[in-house]
């Protein structure tokens, strides 16, 4: 890890707080509401692919999420859909939009002390809105310089961002939950990062071993343990 | 104005390229989906209410906007809507998520010279990707230090601009077409702004004659004027 850093931004979603447990119990409400036309596993792989086909529309985001369930009922059915089955689908995504927010262990503790040596901004996909009201909703926004709500979080995102901060890529650490997203791409361009993984994974958050091998990063069992590192 | 502006805030959709025009006529078209159940002018004014309700849940932005349309067309249609309307709907929002970019007269040559005294950025409402995406295609993302998506435009939002950009509320000025959310809230809180109405204005932007004509704020006809004012 560089010697100098300046700003840690931090994952929000699975790193601060739960959310991806949200997302499957929402993918799970939909498989039911869908029943009658399919399997819950193949109802799962085609939703799946019809959020993927849609990222480059949508980006990342709840309300994506439920303009592919829409998409996905309509195919899935054929065109049977029950108006009212539409209507719940909305509703699963009003709900996910109104979930309270469960902090990680150690999250505060961790912020409250490196605050003190350190710019510390939130880095997350999403949708804007829905974000800024988790990080609101949190009680952690006293903590933070501001929150970069990222369309994606690729190398070129996250050059975007070091430019943005007016800084260089080696006085930038980042924490999150994703290898893909939050660890691999930042290593790319020589700034550092520290992985934590969370118990469950978006499958399009993957990725296989042979990328990860290769690059050098921390891994965490616990954010609490940042702070020994910092 | 403030005589030390150090960074000039654009918005984007209907003060840098048009965008007003392309939800004016997804609105007709919803209307001619919908003509079955309703008067034209009675589908409007139910569209327009689901989206202020739904402005909470979602923000602003086109995938709001199609949700919204999902739900007011289940309500209007009593749950008779067809199916196929419903993909017909998710149509018109991918189509406006893929609008080539035109922009409006004389904002690039403006752009070219306030870039070498001022630090410029785009602050705007809307879909993340979507607003990234369409400062790309427009081919000016070379003129700006980076894009603010806003979660919304009122003071607490500019007050959090200011303090992300470490400036002081005198030297920001903010260039727009909506006086409610591009002007007032920054003269509320000693900033400066110049107003440069757009021949369409959704009726969420309009404000009274009483609450503007308190204000101190500059209206140009065209941005061209902008430069000999600066």
């Amino acid at each position: 890890m560089s010697e100098n850093i300046k700003v840690i931004a931090f994952d929000a979603d699975d790193t601060l707080w739960v959310n991806e447990t949200y997302f499957r119990e929402a993918e799970l409400e939909f498989a039911k509401l869908l029943a009658k036309y399919e399997t819950a596993n193949k109802i799962d792989q085609e939703l799946f692919k019809t959020e993927i086909k849609n990222l480059k529309h949508y980006g990342y985001g709840v309300k994506g999420f439920v303009l592919s369930m829409v998409e996905c009922a309509l195919d899935l059915s054929n065109y049977q859909i029950n108006q009212r089955t539409i209507e719940e689908i909305l509703k699963i995504g009003k709900e996910m939009l109104e979930k309270p927010i469960e902090l990680l262990d150690g999250v505060e503790e961790v912020l409250e002390k490196l605050q003190e040596k350190f710019k510390l901004i939130v880095a997350t996909k999403g949708d804007l809105l829905d974000q800024e009201r988790k990080l609101e909703k949190s009680n952690l926004s006293k903590y933070f310089h501001h929150i970069e709500v990222m369309s994606d979080k690729k190398e070129k995102d996250y050059k975007k961002l070091i430019k943005h901060l007016d800084i260089e890529s080696s006085e930038l650490l980042m924490i999150g939950n994703s290898l893909k997203s939050d660890v691999l791409p930042l290593i790319e361009i020589g700034a550092s990062a520290i992985h934590i993984p969370f118990h469950t994974t978006w499958i399009h958050e993957e990725v296989t071993d042979d990328k990860s091998s290769k690059s050098n990063y921390i891994t965490l069992l616990n954010i609490k343990e940042v702070t020994s590192l910092l």
